[in-house]
């Protein structure tokens, strides 16, 4: 899949901030900010941090500002991946095509790092060059969506809790509504209000973030059928030998292409009355939508 | 020891706001709910809290707005002994006389629960009924007492990797006022930012904060020699048994109970110019100093 420009323009500025947020490895203790590194700096697509640079772009032409919000974003997801890779959860071995933060470090030290990227996300949205009532808005929003109401510690709890047992489409909507498409729907909201936006247009790319992020996840399902672990960069096959709550298990795979592709009509009609100011964001969701990893 | 009626007062104030915040027990998914709840109402002493809302009250005769603030300590205190306590970690039985987090709900939970304490206490600072501009500072000055960079969980991870070796006496004060002198510290200082106090005002308590956490810490070290199992509610003589670095180990006990009384000095004299308003925080130091458990 050929990527736009913009997508690498923007992952290019998203990786360099990161680096910069992050302490660096000789800083005191090194051992902890070499693996916050090492799992920052393996490579993700960086979906999260582009929707909300995208996002904020619809409103505000510099969106030197909004960087630290989106690399927030990043810090959150990767500290996640972290956390669910452990032994005591989904004990895995393999991301982003390396070793776990835990295989690399042990697991005192990523459990450790997990932390240490959930409090970084939050010391730099704390100290965002964007107006003070503003970055509480914004901090409300990714805090919220990372908890245990609808959030993402919510969505990976009821997630291992379905594990190996029949569950009910309601079960597995909240699952992936609060697991994946809340981070997500944070991501481009926070962009929009940092980027200016008026309420109107935040509560329209609300709806969009949280459509794009539920397809998300059907199609992370999905691909973990489709796809071998060489080009997903973790294990494949893995919901289906976890016994996994998944879309394609509720509901076979040919209905569940079918979900993923109305969801991402759903969402694009959410852009619509934005016009061409939305293109970048409408890219971004096929991309979603029709990725191979 | 008894304690002065202020500190049972506050102490229920705080119980009172902690439960408020916290999502109730059968809110979905119950499980985390539950073990945030267990682990935060085991009856610790709410040492942070409560100098958090007697430095605010050296400013401000209301402390309402406070104790959302005041609580956010007690989620990040409590998610560091969750995450501590965990068998990668300290792998520790009992805390606060009871089980650990991870022997009650086990360990993918406690993980959980950890992630979800700390991502709470931030969702709760950015919603504190304060202005905007005082409460992103108070933001950042929690984030990062709480991080890696001279912070809690650097300090943590420097204990960790000290065990079982001889270390230099700077590296065990390098531990000591990150691992918990900063946390303290900054409870503390967002107690008087969160009351209005002047920036020289809250220097001082700056000082104050950190030379008081620092003691606590070196009692904390004594206690694990002297005390009981039973007295401390956490396994005593364990830091002995798993050869951790502490201040009686490197120094012997005599000079370690004179270290923590010359660090009482020193905290008090920071307290001087503010005459009897700071009555109730030379109490708090003194029984941080003279504690039995």
């Amino acid at each position: 899949m050929n990527l736009p420009s913009f997508f690498e323009e923007d992952r290019a500025a998203v990786d360099a901030a990161l680096d910069r947020l992050m302490p660096a490895e000789n800083v005191n203790p090194a051992s902890i900010h070499r693996a916050m590194r090492y799992s920052v700096q393996a490579g993700g697509k960086r979906v999260r941090p582009i929707l909300c640079i995208e996002s904020a772009r619809m409103f505000s032409a510099d969106i030197t500002p909004v960087l630290p919000v989106a690399c927030s974003l990043e810090f959150i997801h990767t500290y996640s991946l972290i956390h669910d890779d452990l032994p005591a959860l989904d004990n895995d071995d393999l991301r982003r095509g390396k070793p776990t933060c835990h295989k690399q470090f042990g697991e005192a030290t990523a459990i450790l790092a997990g932390d240490a990227l959930l409090t970084l996300a939050f010391e730099t949205l704390a100290k965002a060059p964007i107006d003070a009532a503003r970055r509480v808005a914004i901090l409300a929003e990714v805090a919220k969506s990372a908890g245990t109401v609808n959030g993402m510690v919510g969505g990976q709890v009821a997630d291992l809790e379905a594990e190996g047992r029949a569950i009910a489409p309601a079960e597995l909507e909240y699952i992936h509504r609060s697991k994946t498409a809340a981070l997500i729907r944070a991501s481009v909201v926070v962009g929009a209000v940092a980027g200016g936006a008026d309420p109107s247009s935040t509560g329209r790319l609300r709806v969009f973030g949280e459509t794009i992020g539920w397809a998300f996840q059907v199609v992370d399902d999905i691909l973990d059928v489709e796809e071998t672990s060489a080009s997903l960069g973790k294990t494949a096959g893995k919901d289906a030998a976890q016994k996994k709550a998944t879309y394609p298990a509720l509901h076979g795979m040919e209905a569940s292409r079918k979900f993923a592709r109305e969801l991402e009509s759903r969402a694009m009609a959410e852009l619509g009355p934005f016009g061409a100011r939305a293109s970048r964001l409408q890219e971004l969701a096929e991309l979603i939508v029709h990725r191979r990893a």
